[in-house]
């Protein structure tokens, strides 16, 4: 029955985010901002690595904003604003993703000419934000090893369409008895020769190969002059 | 966009579904089946305590089957049927949540006058389960100390309607740095009164006090003669 609905229904809702995302593309082009999007399960890292990106890019003179989105609450919100970044809240309410015009909206709330990176994190889990491009300039997917390891196999979809796939918290990887090495030969047989980065977000290992891998290592400030945040 | 769409279908589609959890709610217990539908996020370690609690259940004579939903793979099926046990397996596609109507066919595949209790683990995400009741007697809803801290209060929705709170792996809550104090704290001002137990699914802590709360703890075995699996 659901099914049904969802089939009938589809490729208009799919087809409707696709050219607000497309929208979304042309703005963030035209701004000069380089814009990523980040899924993975709850509690997968990514609002800490986002919080390590931020600090790297920083220390660089690169400005950068976010775009969180969470079914409920700001925590994720204020952890990356206390980084002294814009930001924009988004809750989803009952919604497992955000969308593009959601995005569309949040991007009215940022001053996007005072912005060089962007960061987009979504709603955390590995099913529904893959039917819902954004309009970022890559997609980012993560997964911690504390949540096992058949993560990969079990979300190929989401998994195949990721331009960067971030597997956090290795340093876990023995206490909890799970080979992070079963990932990767997983993503790999997926997606052969899928880009991918081991990471501890937490001590911050990684942190330098993944801004490698989003093409931001030897950005340079764009300058012009904005008020502090 | 995708709310309008949502919001205008979903009276239909939360009905039908419902309706046909009723009908299986009525099956279930007619054919004297305990029924519990494991909801939580990917890696919280749902199947891992759904095999202990089966390990339990076996040693008191019980007689389990589980059905397994997964957006692709069978790594759950075979985790639990390696115990012995009859189970369905489910591959839900695009579909972040198991439904009734699933269900209902799972249910087909069992020979459910050889079942004491079904466990049903459901796809692994905090959002979309909460809406399709599939039927259950109960509704156990699962974290772990390792997705962080902040896991109930950005999914209140689905916390509030557990009949069961489980927050798992508290062994590595020291070795994280997360302290379920404070997810007990958020559970109990959402839901005050709640049911919750605290698990490490991987040593059997807490196994036995879940299973109480399920009413499972002095269950005696029904007889009959069923075939072996």
């Amino acid at each position: 029955m659901h099914k049904t609905v969802d089939i009938e229904l589809g490729a208009d809702i799919l087809g409707a985010n696709r050219r607000i995302a497309e929208d979304n593309a042309k703005l963030l082009a035209k701004a000069g901002v380089h814009s990523f999007d980040f899924m993975g399960s709850t509690g997968s890292g990514k609002t800490l690595l986002i919080e390590a990106l931020i600090e790297r890019l920083k220390g660089m003179g690169i400005r950068c904003a976010a775009i969180t989105g969470d079914v409920a609450g700001d925590d994720d919100y204020r952890r990356l604003t206390a980084h002294g970044i814009r930001a924009a809240n988004v809750n989803t309410d009952k919604d497992c993703h955000l969308d593009a015009h959601r995005v569309d909206h949040a991007l009215e709330h940022l001053d996007l000419k005072c912005v060089d990176v962007l960061f987009v994190e979504n709603v955390g889990n590995l099913v529904c934000p893959a039917d819902f491009p954004l309009g970022t300039e890559k997609r980012i997917v993560m997964c911690s090893v504390t949540e096992g390891d058949d993560m990969i196999r079990k979300h190929p979809v989401i998994f195949m369409l990721a331009d960067i796939v971030v597997i956090n918290k290795v340093d876990l990887a023995t206490a909890i008895e799970v080979d992070e090495k079963v990932l990767v030969r997983d993503l790999l047989r997926i997606r052969p020769g899928a880009k991918y980065v081991l990471t501890d977000a937490k001590h911050g290992k990684g942190v330098d190969e993944l801004l490698a891998l989003m093409g931001l290592d030897r950005l340079t400030p764009r300058g012009g002059t904005c008020a502090q945040v």
